[in-house]
C-alpha cells in the first residue's frame, strides 16, 4: 500500500490520511511528494484523477481525498471501529468531520498549516468566527470525555481526531487563544507518538511555498 | 424523523440530503426554512449547532452536513446499501462525493443553484476547470454504466448521485456545455420523480435570495 503525501511542514490533507493510517497500524509506504513542483504533477498524473494528495493506492484501489481515505481505512481494516460505536456519537463525530472537511474557510485560507514557523496574523471577523466554532466542538467534547491524562474527542481516537489535527498545528504555530479545555485537547494532539514523528519531519524540511507563508514572525 | 432545508430553489445542500431521504424510502417530515431570514436562525437556534440546512432529527440524534446525513441514513436505514458493494468501485463513489462535498468552490461560487431561472454567466478559468473535471466524472462513469435508458453514477443509486444532483440542476441554469454522456446523465436525474417533486415545488417559489442570484436572464 502507498500513501502519497505532500511537504509534512504544509500539506494539512496530508497529515489527516497520514495519521489515520498510522494509528489504524497498517504497513503503508510513505511516498512524500513536494508541493507545487513540476515532478509533483508528472509523479500523480497516472497516479490520481485529481493530481492532488493526500492519494492512496491500495492494490488496484485509488482512493483520493482526506476523507475518503479515511473512511476506506476504516471500513476496510477497522471493521467500522475508527467512528464512535453508539448511534448518537457516531453521528455527532462524523458531522464533525465533514463540518471541517467541507468548510472553515477564512480559517485555512488566514492560516494555512506551517508547523515550523511561528507567526502572527490578524484575524478578521470571519476567522474569529471560525476559530470560536472550533473552540466550541473541542470544549464541549473535552467536557463530556477528558480526563487527567487528556483524550481523543469522543474518548477513543477516531476520524473526527484525524480530520482535525491540521487545526491543531495551525493554532500553535499563529498562538491561538483558545479556552483551556481546548488547549488540553492541542496538547493532547501534538503529545501522540506519531505526531511527534510527523512534526520533527516538517521541522527538518527546507522548501518553502510562498502560497501558505502568511503572517510575520513573532 | 424531520428533515430541515431550506428554499427548493436554491439549497443546494438541502436538495443533497432530501434526496437521498427520499431514495432511501424513510418516513420523515420535511421542514422547510427561508434561507436568509431572522426565522431561520430563530427556529435553527436550538435545533442544529452550526445553524445550517440541512438538518436531520431522527429521534434524540441530530445529523448536520449533507454527507453526513446521507452517511447517517446509508448507516441506520439501508444497511450500507447506498454505496456500490464492490470495494474498488466504493473507493471511487466515496472520493468523487468527497471531491463534490469539499470542492468545486469556483463553480459554486459563480453558478449558485437557481433552480427557477435561465442564466448567462461568463466562466472563468477556475470555473471553466471544475466543470472539465466533473464533465470528466460523468462521463467516464457512463462509459462504464450507461444503458439507453440512462443510469446511475455506478449503475445503481449511490451517495455519489445525491453529492451531484444540484451540480445537474447548475448546469442547466447557466446551459453549461457537456459532452453527450454527461448530458444524458442529467437528463436522467431530472427525470426522476424525486428530483421533479423538488423542481416543481422550486418553480412555486417566489421568494428571491439575492446573493444567489447570478448572470443575466437568456
Amino acid at each position: 500500500m502507498e500513501l502519497y503525501i505532500g511537504n509534512k511542514n504544509y500539506s494539512s490533507w496530508s497529515l489527516r490520511a497520514w495519521l489515520m493510517a498510522e494509528k489504524s497500524g497498517i504497513q503503508f509506504d510513505e511516498i512524500l511528494l513536494q508541493l507545487d513542483t513540476e515532478s509533483f504533477y508528472q509523479r500523480l498524473k497516472s497516479i490520481s484523477p485529481t493530481l492532488k494528495v493526500p492519494t492512496l493506492i491500495d492494490g488496484n484501489i485509488t482512493v483520493w481525498d482526506s476523507l475518503s481515505i479515511c473512511e476506506y481505512i476504516n471500513d476496510t481494516y477497522l471493521s467500522g471501529t475508527a467512528w464512535p460505536q453508539d448511534p448518537k456519537q457516531k453521528a455527532k463525530a462524523r458531522s464533525f468531520a465533514c463540518e471541517m472537511h467541507s468548510g472553515f474557510h477564512a480559517l485555512r485560507n488566514a492560516l494555512p498549516m506551517n508547523i515550523r514557523a511561528h507567526r502572527y496574523v490578524e484575524l478578521s471577523p470571519a476567522v474569529l468566527q471560525d476559530i470560536a466554532r472550533i473552540d466550541s466542538i473541542w470544549s464541549q467534547q473535552m467536557a463530556e470525555f477528558a480526563t487527567a491524562q487528556g483524550t481523543w474527542l469522543f474518548g477513543k481516537w477516531s476520524i473526527a481526531d484525524m480530520m482535525f489535527a491540521p487545526v491543531v498545528m495551525r493554532f500553535f504555530t499563529y498562538e491561538i487563544e483558545v479556552s483551556q479545555a481546548s488547549r488540553a485537547y492541542m496538547e493532547f494532539i501534538v503529545s501522540q507518538p506519531e505526531m511527534q514523528t510527523w512534526i520533527q519531519a516538517a521541522k527538518a524540511e527546507t522548501e518553502i511555498v510562498d502560497i501558505d507563508e502568511a503572517g510575520v514572525d513573532r
